[in-house]
């Protein structure tokens, strides 16, 4: 048996490993021997590998330290050698990091000890080599605090008490009487150091380990003991990763920025995060450390010269004040800048993405500590994947799994301008239901927000929560903000759907309706107050705050025609109105997968039909009230074909429960019963009957066609109808009539029925006939149970993920908002399910019920028109499912185009 | 190629087919053939195959009629010769009866045409025969009108129309100024079938058929056809009959038991239907037809002397007027009762089951029409099972399959005395929610139900629907009235539950809670007002009647020793009680399947402490609360440990939404709030809070624990200190500790962590220990998809199949009632799901959900504990897919215990 290779060594240029040996080194290792190979100075260092985490958990500590003794001796040995320093030296002691990194990135686990190797010996070392006592000391008492936290299991007590040694430091600045750690002198640290190490041995019963190999042991299987930690269990439960992977541990010589004025440290990327411009920029600070800068005491200076004089003119800075203050690197160190120059855009060049490096200047030496992928802004993704692309660097599929779909988000909906965010105050947060920005005053009441609006005002409707009665208010309002329901609630839904900025679940908010007011934390808000929403972060502001639209570059249509390209499923749009039609063709949308009839109901003359027809006494009152929609339906279909010409057209038959439509307050039944002539007794009992325990579970969807088939007539008639009128005209007509809410057979079959005896009649009618498909949705279990069976009459199945979601797991979404918060902080749920599909229970439902519907009928057409159609993860794993199309809201087309197509490349 | 044989003939004691032949001549046919064999006399005639029916669809009627001319001559010559009639004569007429048979018994297809044969030359033989003008035109006047109706089709035009038959008879009735068709004269019934034959020729624009062959022909094709109508194909798709099988058709020579005072008909039952006696009886009508036998205008006479005496005594008739007036068939006809009881014994023993005869006397002589098994009380078929068993007539198996499981049900309820009955009104009909018979007086709030009964008046409590709140009203209550929810309604449940009688949904109540009213069609009902409820009928009744309870029989513990000795599964029951476990115990229950520990918050002080911890602040107020309710919990649950001494209880945590527990009114949010000392604001914004859209899918089951562990905490300490307190006292006992509503394996982990670190830390403290098990409720489909996850961990599964058919139909069982009746009268559905375990959808998932946790851990034990656990079709397919245990509410365990024996014979 051929002993393993243990512990992998780089440094100087060379290293045993590289990036493509994250399996054994751990993403940081093998990152770090890469950038050896390549050049780039890194101080030098070794990588024990993740096979020896198993062996320790076989071996335990004693028997592994036995094998691997030699070989971190000789490493170590190693790094002293390439930095001419001695581990344990009170003359130049080698200081060291050691980290754990496993194959995948692992929150959970042991984070990083600096400064290993300090005591009371080397100390005197770093102090002579520093010539800063207090620098020196300060390492020392961080060291110790960290060390003991993270490697001696030193905690607070419980969760109410605090650390201890955060409790010693507040006692000794109380009887100093000062307040930051800053004022803290070189004796105080000093005398910190011996507390601390006191307190340690007090509740360990241990001394703190002052030889530096002792202390680097321990730091060693301190990693080794994080892989099995409670929390990293649990996170690579839920993420299926294998116990057996483990994690690997890094140690590498420790670089100080803070070594006088020929050190630094600072952050670089390679082109401009925000933009996307391809222009090297970064920050710096001379004698500092990475904490100085995140402190925020300091201004942190540019690296580059243009980028420092841009700066400089933002900040109403003259140039005399910025070369004396603030020079750029280039400027002050323009030796190590030139190689720092190099070096980024060699990494870029290896990477192929734009970098974000952390470097860190000793004594004039460059060393780079860190280079990863930079986080960007969604501009800065499209132009940087398309610049890549242009430059030759990347190919086109490459380019497109560049984006992620998430972040095209942010192009789409207007924004606030950086001032006047600048200047805002945070009321509160809520979800961020629906993209964008927005400000208004505030309204109660959906009526009033029209007649605000109508007097050309700009308001922002706020409810406990919104229901249908309030769409029309709605569709004036610049936001929406809600105090209870979660990311599909039905303003989140709604507002979605209209594109319209939304913040929803505001709990702090309390809402009284009486009085017109809001209070947020004790402070009132009235009526007629301004706020503003950030419908993409969650954000309420006080006042008023400019927005500005959002301008989609050429770099957006290359995006999104690479994306056609490679895609295989299609994209349509949820769309009610013509409107939302043409934003969503606008957008490529490539059909309608859902139009909603219900919201058509709620306007004008229309909502007084439906209640005619709804308080009606039996078929005949029914359809009399329904003849008075067909014309309002049929016109408003006429629309809808006419925009989506040359598309297909799926129109939901009427879903929701009957008791949406008529009033709950006595004022408006008292209208009602006025305007029908009918008493108002018998508006209230009517009213009173359509009330329900769960009516998410109740009298809707093709329950309502089942027992009041007329309502199916009328609905088919208006569909037919339409089609046929603008056939005359010229367009080209697909209805897909689509029956909700199935969940067995007979009942489709027999809305099928209703529907195909309709249609007839009107071809025989009109003379004329158009193809159209009769599908239903999928969207109770049992539905996606049978499939097989329903798939023997329905030319087309849509998974309405929302309900199905909501029945498959038994959580309302209009409810679950009290639990699943704390659902998702307990880590029991992964996701909200409501926002990225559920593929371990609810994706069985959908694939059970793709596979068994194509079975029977093996060109069913299958998509998506749950909310779910627009997030990238749900897209792909519609992909997955063999979908023919996915659909939703109009703002999403976009993102779903290119989830859909990064979904192609990557099966 | 052989021709097939397409006919097959019998009579006068020969026949071509037997019984065993179904398959080809249809039940009735094959029914028909096998008398003969036996002896029996029966009307000769013959049965034209299933195959024809096939051939007819393939080869339509002209060509048929082509095939099968010879054979139906022929076989109509030898009805002639075997009664010596000739079929088309003038002089002494044939007539025959057509009626067709399938394999299975099948509503929707055509039934019988009797007369067949008559015409205006006919007649005048029949005339002659009967020397009845009148009752021969009325014969006509029959014919014409079922033949019209049945082969040709003439219907009312619509559904809103009379039947145009009818009308003309009105017509004619009217211009008479009489109002029974009985006084309708020779000369009327001559006029009628001259217009009911010029009606159908104008409606049908054909001539009645005078020819009787062309009448034959018709008939045939007709029962043909009817295989093929809309309702007997819909029934066939429901039930899956293959649409090849086909139907019979049967032509039998008709006899008249009206042909004098020589002539009778009657019927039959070789022992008695209602007790099981071993006693032959029947009544029958001399000088009469079947008809006249039902329109009850003339007073039946007993069969056997025995019966007629007992009649005539309990009828208050002397032994003269019995003898001059109502003397017995036995009497009567000495010598052709002789032929007849000598018959229904050669019936019973050939059929080996008690026989339900119809027969004719035709001028003396004596023709069975039918035999078939007899239609029986519970008392009977348990005694008529029994019986038989200890006669040797059939074996054990055959016995146990002769119970049918849900008629054991009336034997365990008090009924209404005949006497009672036979005098009371019926008000209205809800569902028949829970069996038993109760008289009392109105009340319509639990409270005054609880007063009442405090004062010892008996009460029943009527409630629009019944609620939590209700609990203490309902336990006191003789029995339970609501105007909404179904058969898994609040009310339907627990009354269950409680053994107590309960009519729910009664739709026609209109319940004015203000005046403490109940209106019935205009009637209106005052609290105190006597009512009666029917709780297996769904009957509500006016006034008091008298009640008796049921014995129950030494054959009632035989049969339930006979299905121990065969069943494979184990029966529980639902218990919350050690009352109801007694109850349960004595009947036979071998563990407790689900015991609600909800139903324990509700009473006197524990309510408060409940109500005190939903109003908490935090979890020090909410732990405060609920180590007041752990004494109380843990002495339930000792009693009823101690009441199921040797078997297993499965404890259910805390399941419904916390709404439930806190009033909605004022009033009571008020005392609420003086008594816990916190403003009523608070109450009031707590209720409010509560208030959930959906609760049915809310905050409820382990969503509770997860959020709240302190409740888990709490109640299994409860469960494990209950359980070492008894076991110190010599009990045996098993706690199942269950975890409600998991939809995810994380949510059940965590609720079993919690659990058993619980256990431990009492165990420790107690320094003793018991065995337990913790495993989970599969109510919600994604547990059942994921089942194989969740059996990681859990060690049982109890399937709750009444929220899982909620939530895989998207069903509420509170609001279904809208909708589900229509469904059920439209063949949408073929059972109510709450009541009959949908197998095709519902049962995939208990399927699924059983495999893939026994695939996980083999050894898993699965129960049911839905309503389904105590109904037979349900029992069956827990059987079929492996269960080891069904539970049920305590008085229907005798009917699981019954049904799961069958399950396992019919396996």
């Amino acid at each position: 048996m051929n002993t393993p290779k243990r512990v992998y060594l780089f440094g100087n240029g060379k290293a045993e490993g590289s990036a493509e040996m994250k399996n054994l080194l751990g993403g940081k290792g093998a990152n770090l021997a890469e950038m050896n190979l390549i050049g780039v100075p890194v101080p030098p260092g070794f990588t024990i590998t993740t096979e020896v985490c198993t062996e320790y958990n076989k071996l335990g500590s004693a028997k592994l330290r036995e094998i691997l003794s030699d070989d971190v001796h000789n490493a170590i040995r190693h790094i002293e050698d390439l930095v001419n320093m001695q581990f344990g030296s009170a003359e130049n002691p080698l200081l060291v990091s050691v980290r754990s990194g496993a194959r995948a990135s692992m929150p959970g686990m042991m984070d990083t000890i600096l400064n290993l190797g300090l005591n009371e010996t080397t100390i005197q070392g770093l102090i002579k080599k520093t010539n800063n006592e207090r620098f020196a000391w300060d390492s020392y008492r961080r060291f110790v605090q960290m060390y003991s936290d993270v490697v001696l299991g030193l905690k607070p007590e419980s969760k109410e008490e605090h650390d201890p040694f955060e409790v010693i430091i507040d006692t000794v600045k109380k009887e100093k009487g000062i307040s930051s750690d800053l004022e803290l002198t070189t004796e105080d640290l000093k005398n910190l150091v011996t507390i601390f190490k006191q307190t340690v041995e007090e509740k360990t019963g241990k001394k703190f380990p002052d030889d530096p190999w002792e202390q680097l042991w321990g730091a060693i299987f301190a990693v080794f003991d994080s892989w099995n930690n409670e929390r990293a269990k649990f996170y690579r439960k839920l993420n299926n990763i294998p116990d057996e992977w483990g994690t690997a541990v890094t140690v590498q010589a420790m670089v100080f920025g803070n070594m006088g004025f020929t050190s630094a440290t600072g952050v670089a990327f390679t082109r401009d995060a925000a933009t996307g411009e391809n222009l090297f920029n970064g920050e710096y600070l001379i004698n500092a450390q990475g904490e100085d800068v995140v402190a925020g005491i300091r201004t942190p200076q540019q690296i580059t010269k243009i980028g420092s004089q841009r700066w400089a003119k933002l900040a109403g800075i003259s140039e005399e004040e910025r070369l004396s203050k603030y020079p750029s690197l280039e400027e002050a160190m323009p030796e190590t800048y030139k190689e720092l120059f190099e070096i980024q855009k060699r990494l870029e060049n290896h990477y192929r993405d734009m970098q974000d490096m952390e470097f860190t200047i000793q004594e004039g030496k460059l060393w780079l500590l860190q280079t990863r992928t930079g986080k960007r802004t969604g501009l800065a993704m499209i132009k940087i994947a398309m610049d890549m692309l242009r430059e030759g660097m990347i190919e086109e599929k490459t380019a497109l799994k560049r984006i992620d779909p998430a972040k095209l988000d942010e192009l789409l909906h207007p924004v606030f301008t950086k001032e006047g965010l600048a200047k805002a105050k945070v009321i509160a947060n809520g979800l961020p239901a629906s993209p964008g920005a927005a400000s208004g005053q505030i309204v109660f009441f959906a009526d009033e927000a029209e007649s605000w609006a109508a007097a050309k005002k700009k308001v922002i409707l706020v409810r406990e929560e919104t229901s249908p009665e309030d769409l029309r208010g709605m569709a004036v309002a610049q936001g929406i903000l809600t105090a209870r329901g979660g990311m599909t609630s039905h303003a989140a839904v709604v507002a979605r759907g209209m594109g319209k900025c939304c913040v929803a679940g505001a709990g702090a908010l309390q809402i009284d309706y009486k009085a017109r007011t809001m209070t947020v934390n004790g402070k009132v808000y009235k009526e007629g107050d301004w706020i503003s929403l950030n419908g993409s972060t969650g954000q309420i502001l006080e006042g008023k705050i400019d927005t500005q639209d959002p301008e989609l570059s050429g770099d957006f249509g290359a995006v999104m025609q690479l994306a056609d390209k490679y895609t295989k499923m299609k994209v349509r749009t949820n769309a009610d109105t013509p409107k939302d039609a043409t934003v969503a063709r606008n957008f490529g949308a490539q059909g309608i997968g859902l139009c909603r009839t219900e919201h058509m109901f709620f306007e004008g003359e229309r909502i007084k039909a439906m209640r005619e027809m709804i308080l009606a006494e039996d078929e005949t009152g029914r359809k009399k009230a329904l003849a008075k929609l067909l014309p309002m339906q049929k016109n408003d279909f006429e629309g809808i074909y006419t925009a989506m010409n040359g598309f297909p057209v799926t129109i939901r038959l009427l879903d929701p429960p009957l008791h949406e439509f008529v009033p709950q307050e006595e004022s408006a039944q008292k209208e009602i019963a006025e305007e029908l002539g009918i008493p108002l007794e018998k508006v209230k009992a009517r009213v009173a009957s359509l009330h329900e325990v769960n009516p998410m579970l109740g009298h809707r969807g093709c329950r309502l066609g089942n027992t009041y088939p007329e309502i199916t007539e009328m609905q088919t008639r208006a569909i037919i109808e339409a089609a046929l009128a603008v056939k005359a005209r010229g367009i080209s007509v697909l209805p897909e009539i689509m029956v909700p809410l199935t969940s067995t057979a007979e009942e489709f079959e027999m809305q099928e029925d209703i529907i195909r005896k309709t249609a007839e009649k009107v071809f025989a009618e009109k003379q004329d006939r158009v193809d159209y498909l009769v599908g239903t949705m999928i969207e109770i279990p049992r539905a996606a149970l049978t499939a097989d069976k329903i798939a023997e009459h329905a030319e087309f199945f849509s998974f309405g993920t929302n309900d199905l979601t909501q029945m498959t797991f038994g959580f309302s979404r209009d409810d679950a908002g009290v639990f699943l918060p704390v659902y998702l902080e307990k880590n029991l749920l992964k996701h909200d399910p409501f926002q990225i599909i559920d593929r371990e229970g609810v994706g069985q439902l959908v694939k059970m019920g793709t596979e068994r519907g194509r079975k029977t009928r093996p060109d069913l057409k299958v998509g998506i028109c749950g909310e779910h159609g627009g997030e990238p993860s749900s897209v792909e794993f519609c992909h997955l499912v063999g979908m023919n199309y996915v659909s939703c809201s109009p703002y999403r087309v976009p993102i779903a185009r290119v989830a859909a197509a990064i979904a192609a490349l990557n099966d």
